[in-house]
């Protein structure tokens, strides 16, 4: 929950930088939040999604999400840093989850590796998307990558036996600090440099 | 369906002023009339969509479209209150049916409101994607609010155990009066005024 | 197979020249070769989508890819007559097998017949859609329609007793020459020419 209200208050924020009215800072704080996780449970065939089923994930988007259009001022001053950290830990938690939840459905564990980075990086994408911007995981940052190297570690800690908590926790610490290292040490991913 | 064709032929002419071709004007017809349904049907897990199992639904959807496409001068000189009108009448319908069918797949109440709303706004959203246009309803206008207002007195109407038919022209008639009156008075929702 | 590798590659290429990183050329790799089956199977209800349940459909395509980023300056002088001819062989796989399905889960011949377009120009649209780009089928060229020629041919065919094979390879052949002679003559669509 912690993770949907950081997401849906960076939703928010991406909102009124592009100008929209309420409802579509509602609409980018529930898509951010939860928009990955929607698509994740629309291609494992968990239907309804959680966020459809029971309405409190939404409930906590759009809470998080009025906050910050009520305290934009004070939102937009909050340290980059901090707000970086939430979101690498709110990453870390979406990735953990998203790919237990996909190997629960009986989801291949290297397509469950995937499921996990949409659950992480998926609300990102529709958020961009939404604004009309080619999405940001696909452009620049170890974004992503963390998000696949965190469900990866999940995936190969369950291959080695070790038990579920010990997996979650490793994969989630591995997201974390590439996400945070990544970001310390500017690295991005390597790309076809067209003249 | 007399909504599907209204939507159908506002798609089209978007498409038309957007310069596609005759497929992307049948493309845009579908996507506006029935992709909010079409969402809403993944999301509520009422699948295949409505859309997808019965043909007459695009077949009224396409023959709008086509109908655009052939006869544009003159559908380009619709007056635009009726067409504002057409549309708002529209868009009651589809919120106030979407709301309902939400309901009758125990979707939670507050949950229901939204795949109203989106049901009525979701067609005009997909429409704007494609367009590579960010969405007109997360910009201006009180256009998805209106179908929200409409979809939560549909609710509220149930919870006090009016007869279902009240409920649903209880909420249709909110939804248009308020759709009318915003154009009318030519409301937009608040947004933050950044400088 | 063959085909998922061509559109991947396609994908791969497009990605790179609007200068996404590794990550965003795997995903737009993924996203052409596989968008269009994945969201035929969501609307059909062949839930999980068969890209989702068989991990071998994004291995071929993340392949495919990977090749075309390390290989991009091979890959760049593929004579653009090759390529198109071997993407109009995989539009026209796809685009029968999409209509064989979609009539295989008791969708009515009209739909199926959109469902066969969609597993053929889908993941094209929604490469166009992450490059922020009106989609191309929405606005040039006869692709789609091709692909909606072949679906309809094996709709007529099946409709007419054919046997399933014969009704496949005419409606291949119908979607192959439709999509190869509108190249040669450069035909487009018409469209409504706006001043």
């Amino acid at each position: 929950m912690a993770g949907i209200a950081v997401f849906a208050l960076e939703g928010a924020l991406a909102a009124i930088e592009g100008n929209l009215d309420f409802f579509g800072v509602m609409v980018l704080s529930f898509a951010t939040a939860l928009g990955g996780g929607v698509i994740r449970d629309l291609l494992i065939n968990a239907t309804p999604p959680i966020a459809i089923r029971d309405w409190r994930y939404s409930a906590v988007a759009f809470a998080a999400g009025g906050t910050g259009f009520l305290f934009y001022d004070t939102a937009a001053h909050i340290p980059s840093g901090l707000l970086l950290t939430l979101d690498a830990a709110g990453l870390a938690l979406f990735a953990v989850a998203g790919t237990e939840k996909a190997l629960d459905y009986k989801i291949p564990p290297f397509i469950a590796m995937l499921m996990g980075t949409i659950t992480g990086a998926g609300g990102g994408t529709v958020r961009d998307m939404f604004l009309n911007q080619v999405p940001m995981v696909l452009r620049a940052d170890v974004y992503a990558t963390a998000a696949l190297a965190g469900a990866a570690v999940v995936v190969g800690a369950r291959k080695l036996r070790l038990p579920g908590a010990v997996a979650s926790i490793l994969g989630g610490v591995v997201c974390f600090l590439l996400r945070m290292i990544s970001v310390w040490r500017h690295w991005n991913l390597p790309r076809v440099g067209l003249p």
